[in-house]
């Protein structure tokens, strides 16, 4: 596969099937809060997926090999990003699987299509918009704010997308969890499922990992702490399963 | 002090300053949720407390000893709870600072007083009416199921009642979280602080502790679990600091 790497990209390595992805650090590369994200999601054979805001594809391409996904859709509005997106699926030959959209999140339906997908994903930006001192024009700033479109957007483009009883997967801050809960509830997908991520057992959690089904009843199940490190500052043996790493030998 | 035990009663110390507390175990005995409540919420000096089903009055009695609260209600819908809180109160001495009323949390503004407290505590019932097979008359039964009044309820009763910017605090279950959530921010309580309750640090919550502010602007602040017992299987050292009793020598 010719696929031409544009400056300031660079290819990493999935860890996932010899997956390989583009990426510009320059603009943005993925974190552990897309590798959580993906780990969580319960994807079924078949299933149509849709990632909302996925920047350089780096969801649907963990997904693609790690689920039997039919069809997933990137929905990604930045034009450099998007293009990036694309040039990996090529690389990978993962056309018939993996379709990346240049498009606006808040028009979701009108392009993928209304109650479609069995299961959306995003890990939107996490700061509200005016929060901090950004520039509108970098990238890095629209995947952070809340510039090109806000969570409420996004709980509603997933809405929008689902099927009955369809699932949404987000990743987002402590700070966000109110938001988050209340606004799935009222665009009616009942959250039903909460991890926490925390550095270590006894730290505060920066993320959390949430699921809600469209139209389901609410009842809540919250996981065990999804936790980074262990007491000795190396990964737990769950992160080191989680990125497909061997885990280390502890020397006991 | 005369106060006569009635049948089936019993005497119990509370672990703090020497309190003793009524219990009728065939009614209901307090629990370890009852006192990580009463150690979770900030009481400030000189505040008006109220405790939304009082129950035995064990938070009430908690934060007469833990706090500097000038006046502590406990608001208690069974008869033969309420009178047993009552001579609680009088045996430990508290009846300037501790005020245990026989009422209705559906009316707990015209009785206690609209937005004139600084902190309202509740233990509610934790699961909907209708989720199990009990008698109405059992008042173990009215402490665990929605009989007498349901999360809204004591939610829009805390309302009511909060000063703007007071607080509420409320210990749950999990599979209330959004119920609570959604229910606060609905009732202009904003949920700012949770924590988790873990038996042990890699296993579910099986409980949550919340903080909302009447008034207050969206920011959650997730706190690192609480956890009850260490790997050994022994209490934790938060748990016995909070127990006021001494911690075990680890022998290492």
């Amino acid at each position: 596969m010719d696929i031409e790497l544009k400056e300031g990209e660079r290819l990493d390595d999935l860890q996932c099937g010899g997956l390989k992805i583009i990426q510009n650090p320059r603009l943005f590369s993925f974190g552990i809060d897309a590798v959580l994200l993906a780990n969580f999601a319960r994807i079924k054979p078949g299933d149509i997926v849709a990632d909302l805001g996925t920047g350089s594809g780096v969801i649907p391409l963990l997904l693609s090999c790690k689920t039997a996904a039919s069809k997933i859709y990137g929905l990604e509005i930045q034009h450099e990003m998007a293009d990036m997106a694309q040039r990996s699926v090529r690389l990978n030959d993962l056309e018939s699987r993996v379709d990346i959209i240049e498009g606006d999140i808040r028009k979701a339906g009108d392009i993928i299509g209304m109650s479609l997908v069995d299961a959306v994903i995003s890990n939107p930006p996490y700061r509200k918009a005016g929060s901090g001192h950004v520039s509108p024009s970098d990238a890095r700033a629209i995947a952070t704010y809340e510039l090109e479109c806000t969570l409420d957007d996004v709980i509603k483009a997933a809405s929008t997308l689902l099927k009955n009883k369809g699932r949404f997967y987000m990743i987002q801050r402590p700070a966000r969890l109110v938001d988050a809960i209340c606004g799935m509830r009222k665009a009616g997908i009942e959250p039903k499922r909460l991890r926490m991520v925390q550095p270590f057992a006894d730290k505060k959690p920066t993320m959390f990992l949430i699921e809600s089904i469209k139209g389901a009843q609410p009842h809540m199940d919250i996981m065990p702490p999804l936790v980074i490190y262990d007491a000795k500052g190396i990964y737990t043996e769950e992160i080191y399963r989680i990125y497909g790493m061997e885990v280390p030998d502890s020397g006991g």
